[in-house]
């Protein structure tokens, strides 16, 4: 589809954007929004008809691209047949999804509570575990984002739950494995596992293994870096969730549904958490949904009590044909396993010249098509290229390179002193080399502001 | 469209949805949950071709009947045009549906700020309402539901909220007016207006003013009993706020979008809040949709500071799609007027005189196409026809009365010792007289439970 020009529109779209949208995360008056006309696969296009490629996912959602015609036929099939229904009766939709996701999930994850997106998820994943145990604390780590609500943006390590965070309301923060800006002064991976497990199994000696309810971890976390842990560490948890018979609790809601070239990222890892948070991926947010899916000690729990929680849209059947439709697809193209050879075979190699090339790039991590890269003042301190948390003239380097990237038909994820490339999961070779060209050029930008 | 009996196909919907949907609010394994087939206007039916009138709509929520075809056109269309785009961008669909929210909303709530669902909407409120006053605690009502995220369920009055209730954490609860069972010993609706005032202005005295960001309220409580407020009350509420710079709060995700037989509540007491949460009706909950309504003064709280609280599917175009083609359906159609009327001239005069004929209707009360029947052992005495949140065989009299209700072709609304009378705002007045034969058996059920 070409894009057609209509700068009319475009205003008319955006001026009332300006006069009636509160968007998130933003001071309303100092952001300036683009208006975007259309999208397909993965790109998209303002009023202009100028057309980016869209190295962000959204938020990291649109796992097979914009407009699948599959799933929008899905979309529209379930809408003439069943838009809505509620949540306390069997609807072929909701269960169809249900069975798809668990016959996908790891372990014994079988039964799906369906939720709006991820932060209600992690909301109850929170609830059953502190419900299964009769423990208050959940355990978190500083690099983490779990969602807008109070509970998981309490749970969040990200400077974003600070303007909510009225103190401890049962959530401790520890820190995860992180090598290259290490907390353990760890020099090898292993290292930093056995010393991340150390810190973590300590922490709980001291808040009291019996007030622990659950530990929640990001499976590869997202915003906060893609930050691949070594080999070991999720298994080590998963030995201490065990002895202490605390709730391991692993949120995919950014990593899930193909986005690190396996259906889950648990799946890298050969770990089977107790409870698993969803959404995105799952139908590549066509139609808001996320869940909780729940294994079957914890299933058994709720057998005869009733879990306390619930919400109007629960398994929305058109959300849930969205997602019937999405996991066919990609089940049937291949996008899981595509995902993972562009990332080993292209993306990664492809990242790892351009640090070569540019002594702007501390570090580059990552997996199928889950990739960060790191930007510094100095590769030998390591010193961020913009501060923890910068605003306004601190951040102007990022700045600089986002909107260099832009300049060359690429939209950017920049987090921090982070571009993280995250493109849909069925993005084309040939799509991804215009993007590597694009990155190649914003980095030289970025490369100015190195010491 | 005939229902077309299926039982094979049924019972495969119920046999995954057995093995794999985990549901709200239920102890799994004593759950039987109705495989529905389908549902056109105002009925559903299961996979016998059995009908059922909806008296409940959904959960309060398809105010408009199920798949009305006007707004599963707009889905498609919209499906096939753009299904979905990250919030901080401007979308067509979602500039159209703020703006003809704002158009409706009370006084200068002009900025719409979208969730998912009425419980993150309520969330995001609290927030907003915390940041701008910079203090820390919420007053809401004894008889509420507010959502079921962990802030909006502490806010919460009903027992649902017990299992996730750790103490207070800056929510304090009240007694809003409520005459048939009064808490201020009153005699009359001025006096109960009055002493719950005085009691709401005497517990704000001994909280501390400087402490209480925030009264949230539903205009008219729903689940917990459609307890419509008198003459006064709010706008006496809305006075207090003023005096002590306090956030007022109306929580419309199930009165407003036609509910009462105005777009929302507030407008049948001229009475305007400073945030207001809605959901459900908004599209009759085609596509999962919230959001927070905001003032002028509130908004620009957030005009320079960033708004620290987000979510992916924030805006979302299929959503917004579904919310643009409700409000100018309910606006072509009269839907609104058409809840009014009915309300007064049929639905309320005909439960009323059910009351008059069955001694277990203690209470009628409501406006538009929102009742209640509150059901009573004695009418003297006013001893509800079963204990606060019972169970099991202590349920019995209501669940017999709900299970006549079924038996004459009705899907009743039942909540402790109530029943609720929640059709689709646009419920024609034959299917109201169906309906009203219908409950005047299942009440003839009840009656037989009364001393």
């Amino acid at each position: 589809m070409t894009p057609q020009p209509n700068p009319k529109a475009g205003a008319a779209v955006k001026a009332a954007d300006r006069a009636h949208v509160f968007h998130s995360w933003s001071a309303q008056e100092l952001i300036d929004p683009l208006a975007v006309a259309g999208a397909e696969g993965s790109s998209f296009w303002d009023y202009d008809g100028k057309r980016y490629l869209d190295l962000t996912s959204g938020l990291v959602y649109t796992n097979i691209g914009y407009q699948h015609p599959k799933v929008v036929a899905a979309i529209q099939e379930q809408a003439a047949r069943m838009t809505t229904f509620a949540p306390a009766f069997a609807i072929e939709a909701r269960s169809e999804a249900a069975r798809l996701i668990a016959e996908r999930t790891p372990g014994d994850l079988d039964k799906i509570f369906f939720t709006n997106g991820g932060a209600d998820a992690v909301e109850h994943a929170v609830r059953m575990a502190r419900l299964h145990t009769g423990r208050p604390k959940v355990l978190s780590a500083y690099r983490s984002y779990h969602g807008g609500t109070q509970q998981a943006i309490n749970i969040t390590g990200d400077p974003r739950r600070w303007a909510s965070d009225s103190g401890s309301a049962g959530v401790v923060h520890f820190w995860a494995p992180f090598l290259y800006r290490s907390r353990f002064y760890a020099e090898t991976e292993e290292q930093e596992c056995a010393r991340a497990l150390e810190h973590l199994e300590t922490t709980i000696a001291f808040e009291g293994p019996s007030t622990v309810a659950a530990i929640v971890l990001e499976t590869i976390p997202g915003t906060a870096g893609i930050m691949v842990p070594p080999a070991g560490y999720l298994a080590g948890v998963r030995e201490i969730c065990d002895k202490y018979g605390i709730v391991f609790v692993l949120d995919e809601v950014m990593a899930g549904f193909g986005r690190t070239g396996e259906w889950f990222a648990a799946d890298l890892f050969g770990v089977v958490p107790d409870l698993m948070t969803f959404a995105k991926g799952v139908n590549s947010g066509y139609v808001p949904l996320g869940g909780v899916a729940i294994s079957g000690r914890i299933a058994e729990t709720f057998a005869k009590r009733p879990y306390p929680g619930g919400l109007t849209y629960s398994g929305h059947p058109l959300a849930c044909a969205a997602a019937v439709a999405t996991i066919n697809v990609m089940a049937e193209e291949g996008v899981v396993e595509h995902a993972a050879r562009l990332g080993s075979d292209v993306l990664g190699p492809a990242l790892r010249d351009l640090a070569e090339r540019h002594p702007s790039v501390g570090d580059v991590r990552g997996v199928g098509m889950f990739w960060a890269l790191e930007l510094v003042k100095d590769r030998e301190t390591r010193e961020p290229l913009v501060p923890y948390n910068a605003t306004g003239q601190d951040n102007a380097p990022m700045a600089a390179f986002a909107a260099a990237a832009k300049a060359h038909g690429v939209w950017p994820f920049v987090n921090m002193n982070r571009t993280h490339v995250v493109p849909p999961c069925n993005v084309s070779e040939a799509e991804l080399k215009e993007a590597l060209t694009a990155l190649d050029a914003a980095l030289s930008v970025a490369d100015e502001y190195t010491a």
